[in-house]
């Protein structure tokens, strides 16, 4: 693996932070600075690089980790302003902070040329947190998850405008975080992001909403359904306003499709003894069966290819790690765990994905040493 | 604890199933039936009762655990069949299934009289699984969950029409099999079970079926959120187009409300640049914020008041049961535990949410004996 670079970052929220953190720890010289000297001073203090005192210090690579909106603006002047560096920026969105670089570099008022460019390399790390700011950052928050690549294009011409040596330091940078770089267009990742990344924030967001006025009684019942579905809409308003805006077309050609299959099934539901009712909402759930088993599992393997054993355990210190420690002595992977609690019980059940030709074994195993296994 | 009682259990799916293992371990004697010979089959051999053969046998409960659509007349059977059995159903809805005994004990060419309503509970218990049939089914299911409790009422007149020895009957039995009993009308139960189980399973649905002709690209960038979102969708069709129809009304109150917030949040994307459309935006996250957090944490404890912290170990057999045994040894419960990762790596993330009070502790701890640990 290469060396790190002497790398600026420019930002240090929760993603700039976690940036300095990782490339800290692989042993890079990281230089910090923020508009708010509180981020800047908390992210220092965390071992997440030296703050900006004074003049702009000499780096081969700028990270600008500000928020979506300000993004190209900072990109700019990072790229007028070190001019031997590559400039990266980790935006959540792609195709917007590409158009307002390219006008501004063909603005003749504006000192940034298409030349500044070829510096240029847009990227998107897949990791995030409910939380923000550099006291939520770590540095293995990039550990396994993927992070995009865009190479800047011309969107009219296709001319490519970043160069290679930038496009290596990018991907380098991700590979020295832990990440996996995935290469492709600004317009792909966009509506990947969408579909993948926007649109469940959105749901999310439209479920948790209409829990504001619900019943206690209601919501004591609230199963992990409910919480799966929900967990992501604890997210931060400000920051997705910028995503979503700077998305918007992708994303709202998404709603369209959703508002139609909401207005199917309202109307179904308005008369659902109605002829071809029953097969409506049929419809709609065979085509979320169709959909969510196409999401790539652990490692890339394919969806659903584990199997699954239960072990009921009580809820006390030390119960999970005595299974796990079990399960280990058998010599079994755990590739997935769930806990499964609800309200009332001091009882819990832990749910183990295994490989499926080693379920059997691990459960007569587990039996063996006293645990409650139940197979399903 | 008073003692199980004689029971039959007419469906044997996973929950009628589940059921009959559950009593059987807690040492009652079930007796079981099927239309369906090959799923009554595997129920006996999993050991979840002994089939009905010839006559039926004097039973002191009767659980219909039958197909919501088939619910009302299974049970008005069993209680003409049982003239001194209490008999409870156990489906999703129930305001519909009242409705539909009332109708059949005002019609007077029906057996069925409202004197027999008297031996009939309505009850739910929340709790199920991806998976359906008797094969899936496991005596722990409702161990920690809540189970509903609906004593039939007229709707009319208020009327109480089952009696105090059937609910208490019910109530006992969702206790023998480690369920919490909570009491409610079928009215407040069926707008519940809509905001709280059948509007996720819609969101999971809407969004899972949008991934049906999403390019794998992008399917390879999804992460936990697009996981988490969809889980549910994995549902069986032919339910839930049971469950929808006949909880139409409250589910559709609901959805007019999406409606609303998906038309509006359009708009504003459509013209992301208009006076309000960021403050639109922002308030359906904030909203999203607020719904949240009402959704009550494991053991009935307040939401989120956890701490977490996160442990990265490589993923190979033991590493899980290491950390935990090593955080069994500091004497900290593990309240919850989530396990992350994303497609290409062979490093995990464990997150383990503990008391406040306790994580700083432990993560020194845990740190003293080598685990790379984050707190957040």
């Amino acid at each position: 693996m290469a060396e790190p670079v002497r790398t600026l970052i420019r930002g240090t929220g929760l993603l700039g932070a976690s940036i300095g953190l990782g490339l800290r720890a692989a042993g890079a010289e990281v230089w910090l600075s923020d508009p708010s000297p509180t981020a800047e001073a908390i992210a220092e203090d965390i071992g997440a690089g030296t703050r900006v005192r004074g003049e702009a210090p000499e780096v081969e690579l700028v990270v600008v980790a500000a928020p979506p909106e300000v993004t190209a603006r900072e990109t700019a002047a990072a790229l007028l302003q070190h001019p031997e560096a590559a400039v990266i920026d980790i935006a959540s969105v792609k195709v917007q902070i590409l158009a307002e670089l390219l006008a501004a570099a063909a603005d003749e008022t504006n000192p940034l040329s298409r030349e500044h460019l070829a510096r240029y390399v847009g990227t998107h790390p897949m990791a995030g947190r409910e939380k923000s700011g550099p006291v939520a950052a770590r540095g293995e928050l990039f550990t396994s998850m993927p992070w995009v690549i865009c190479p800047a294009e011309d969107p009219d011409t296709g001319e490519q405008l970043s160069g290679p040596e930038a496009v290596e330091t990018a991907a380098e940078m991700a590979r020295i975080l832990g990440a996996s770089a995935h290469r492709m267009p600004a317009a792909t990742h966009d509506e990947s992001v969408a579909l993948i990344s926007h649109l469940p924030q959105i749901a999310a967001s439209l479920v948790a909403s209409r829990l504001q006025e619900a019943p206690v009684g209601a919501l004591a019942l609230s199963g992990n359904g409910l919480r799966d579905v929900t967990r992501i809409a604890a997210s931060d308003p400000n920051l997705w306003v910028q995503i979503l805006s700077a998305n918007a077309r992708p994303v709202v050609e998404i709603l369209y499709g959703l508002r139609e299959d909401v207005e199917r099934l309202i109307s179904t539901l308005e008369a659902p003894t109605a002829p071809g009712g029953h097969a409506d909402i049929a419809q709609l759930i065979a085509e979320g069966n169709a959909g969510v088993v196409r999401i790539p599992g652990k490692h890339g393997a394919p969806p659903q290819s584990f199997a699954v054993l239960t072990v009921i355990v009580d809820d006390k210190p030390g119960q999970i790690a005595a299974v796990l420690n079990d399960v280990a002595s058998v010599g079994v992977n755990v590739e997935d765990l769930r806990m499964e609690h609800s309200a009332g019980h001091q009882v819990g059940m832990v749910e183990l994905s295994v490989l499926p030709g080693r379920r059997d074994e691990l459960a007569q195993a587990l039996r063996g040493m006293g645990w409650k296994v139940v197979l399903t």
